[in-house]
């Protein structure tokens, strides 16, 4: 019998809006909510889930009324990528693009923080990654001391109007962040470095980042909470095993696929036509 | 003595925030509060006011810190093109952008409307012009009863948010709404149409949209309402006369610019270079 996966087991991961009571040091990165016990099992259900996820995509771009965002956060090694390449890699890349955010660019920072990011939203029938996101655009800042408490307020009253217009217009927002233990982040950044094919990924500046930990937590907790919303609500995934990440991920993506009123666009007009 | 232009004459051309007891009705586009009575003398301080105009748009490049979002609406003939030429015919090309906004093409249909508007706001240091803007966006669907009330509340509200974003990321927005009379309209469009040298701007639909002139008023006037705030307040600009259209947008984006703290740049690393 197949095992039956709902949505409670996720509700603690999800960040409650208002944000009341919530903090990642009382989320244990190596959970595994979703876990059947076998690795196996769970990697194979993931495989399942991302056949699923072209069949939704296919319907979404045909229906060509919701669009879909989904924003990866996470701190360096916490799986961003991998994730990108398990969840959509049944999907054809016409109906998803990614976009991997990094510092701006001269012309990107004369203009808004949002401005770069409204240009790369989903269109119509499309699912659009951001790998990073305009999130960033007050983790970094609030970090290095260069927003204060007022200037974050304002930035994330801009975001939740922004992504709250997004949608109102058609767009599902799913914001995911990717949370892994201190400990797991050291074994990670080790293997990158001592792997000759992944030690390109390695910069120095990754462990300046990392003696921040504890501040861009506080900064991840305050962020959380203040931009989990009803139209765009947070959730956090646990990310010390990648399996269960994907797995936690594509359950969230297909469920909400599977949620929305998607139809083949009925077309009378082409009744009755025989091609001989 | 040279006439002291002060704010004041133009108090009851700004739309108040909330809009109450605002009618277009009740604004004659025929008056003329800036004029000094002399046509000639009329178009020489326009002229002069360009200039100044392109004195201070070069302060604001210099200055990078702040950008300048100017809107044009109006009806057919109302003068929005006109008024860019006569505004801005001293400004150098490199520090003014116009933005022409026409039917949405299928790309930008799949897209939230504010999606091709955002993409076309000034970078700091820049005067961006939209000859016709997002208000297009609620007018023609309004008129056309393709929006409903709680649509187009919804729709002023986004816009709302977007335009206090911009603000308070650095951008002055000014929002001008050409004002003219139904019989001068009808004379332009009769001018146009027997100019062989016009009659390319004249469309049959321009006839049309005239039909619904007052179904079109009054979608101005719940629209002008609705998004008159403290960051982004509309003026309607009497504009039978195109003399005193151009005077009283020119003093206009003139103060405005002039309110600016603007500065050239202090650099004092190069105190003391001597180029031989």
């Amino acid at each position: 019998m197949a095992r039956k996966i709902d949505a409670d087991p996720l509700s603690s991961w999800r960040v409650p809006v208002g944000g009341k009571g919530f903090a990642l040091k009382r989320r244990d990165p190596g959970a595994k909510p979703l876990s059947g016990g076998d690795k196996h099992a769970d990697k194979a259900r993931v495989a399942e889930l991302a056949r699923e996820i072209d069949t939704l995509q296919n319907l979404l771009f045909a229906d060509r009324r919701f669009k879909l965002l989904i924003l990866l956060q996470g701190t360096d090694t916490a799986g961003k990528d991998g994730t990108i390449r398990a969840v959509f890699r049944e999907t054809s890349p016409l109906g998803v693009r990614t976009q991997a955010w990094q510092a701006p660019t001269e012309l990107e920072r004369s203009h808004d923080f949002l401005w770069r990011i409204h240009a790369q939203v989903p269109r119509a029938g499309e699912i659009m990654i951001h790998n990073r996101s305009h999130y960033e655009d007050v983790l970094v800042p609030v970090v290095n001391g260069a927003l204060d408490a007022a200037g974050t307020r304002q930035r994330c009253a801009q975001i939740n109007d922004f992504e709250r217009m997004l949608s109102e217009t058609g767009t599902v927002v799913m914001k995911f962040m990717l949370h892994i233990g201190f400990e797991e982040q050291r074994e990670r950044l080790q293997k990158r470095l001592d792997d000759p094919q992944a030690r390109w990924k390695f910069s120095p500046a990754d462990l300046t980042v990392r003696q921040q930990w504890t501040a861009y937590q506080q900064a991840y907790d305050a962020l959380l909470r203040a931009t989990s919303t009803d139209w765009a609500p947070w959730t956090v995934v646990p990310a010390d095993s990648k399996t269960h990440r994907n797995l936690m991920i594509a359950t969230l993506v297909r469920d909400k696929l599977k949620s929305l009123p998607l139809r083949y666009p009925p077309k009378p007009e082409l009744d009755g036509i025989v091609v001989e």
